[in-house]
């Protein structure tokens, strides 16, 4: 059996979310159906963010699945990409080792959340970006931010549900590692880049909520270290739009 | 009464062009519109570029409009953009003198198309660039693209229907002068820049459409001349679909 590993960008807008759904249309079961049409068997995938919500964009999103085909890879890409609706696809195919896993061999992964900030919408952005109409203290996020890079318990910032989730299951850890947020300004436009080695159930939803709580002086960046110390969601900010989210990279 | 002057950024997808049709959406149907709810008397705009088609987008298209409210300028800008659909914005709301117009007072326009060129669709730049999965010879068009600056009659490049209407009227002229066509590579997307005193209805497309014809190696820079010597729609490219097209900027 080869081991096949493929890179994927969508846009988010187009399904409910990665992980399939009865009755719904998610990208794993287009990918899943698309697959399994062109290699003439039933092919299962496993994904690096397979839990990403309805709305999230991605422009590096992998994939593995296994096949005992012969085809090239080259093949495999432009006959899947043929199967697959327009709002997906396979930017790369490559065949990796036995034991590549796309979630459990991923050592980090690279999101980035768009906001566009200014008094007045902007429709070519629509869907792309989270409009902010308030006037935003980017020292003051960036401070906020500087908080939460480092190896962290990030209970605070995942959902409940993944919280009483994790405590039937005693294995569930929600340490995690980030690197510095980077923060881009390009006129109205910001772009908050996370990478860590892993990220909980809305966590980067709940950190922007958060960053833009601490933006419009609600919250104070000192406010950042006592929100991880509660270790409960009660603690932080709203969890704001996936429309504005993009899973950009993995790195393995 | 005083001369008001707006700077509009809209999705083209959500209408079918820039003129009021009977029973279609179009900018200025929704512009009117609104600015007639906010004024509470009947409003008459005059567009820089008012003949753009159906799936056009605006970054910078520019009107005016005359009323005799005295409301403050930031109150008008927001105010209609309350009544206005989402895909259109105004974007800056500023007096101008009495004797300006947004279409006859423009010294230039810049239009950008982009086109993805990648064996491969990007669902994220869906209904934003044009995809052309063939490679380009972007050398050649660079080439081509020499000849078309400077001042020529562009007959060539326009729709039929745009000459024969004009052959009625003696005073139209095919004549424009372009700047220099700027093409920036970033990955697999080619950004064309084209600034110019004006535009004939379907001038960007058609010129692309060489353009794109001339990077295929279906025609030769050097066939460019003959095509402006032709003045006959018959010697050029295809049109090319709109949605790659973005009104950038009018200078006055």
């Amino acid at each position: 059996m080869r081991n096949i590993k493929l890179v994927l960008e969508y846009d988010g807008a187009a399904f409910f979310g990665f992980q399939r759904q009865p009755g719904k249309p998610t990208v794993q079961e287009a990918l899943e159906k698309a697959l399994s049409a062109f290699f003439d068997h039933p092919v299962k995938i496993s994904a690096a963010s397979g839990r990403t919500d309805t709305g999230v964009h991605a422009e590096g999103q992998v994939v593995n699945f296994r096949t005992g085909s012969g085809r090239e890879l080259s093949h495999i890409q432009r006959g899947v990409n043929a199967y697959l609706p327009s709002a997906i696809v396979v930017k790369s195919a490559v065949e990796v080792p036995a034991d590549f896993h796309a979630r459990y061999s991923a050592r980090s992964k690279v999101y980035e959340y768009r906001v566009w900030n200014s008094p007045f919408r902007a429709p070519l952005l629509a869907g792309r970006a989270y409009h902010v109409p308030f006037r935003l203290d980017l020292a003051a996020m960036r401070k906020a931010a500087r908080h939460l890079s480092g190896r962290h318990d990030f209970r605070s910032f995942t959902s409940e549900a993944a919280v009483l989730k994790g405590r039937s299951s005693r294995k569930v850890s929600f340490t995690r590692t980030l690197r510095p947020i980077r923060i881009k300004k390009e006129n109205g436009l910001l772009v908050f880049r996370f990478e860590g080695d892993g990220f909980l159930y809305h966590m980067v939803r709940n950190i922007m909520g958060t960053l833009l709580e601490v933006g419009r002086g609600k919250r104070q960046p000192s406010d950042i270290p006592s929100i991880l110390k509660a270790k409960s969601r009660c603690f932080s900010g709203q969890t704001i739009p996936s429309c504005g989210l993009t899973l950009i990279k993995v790195f393995y």
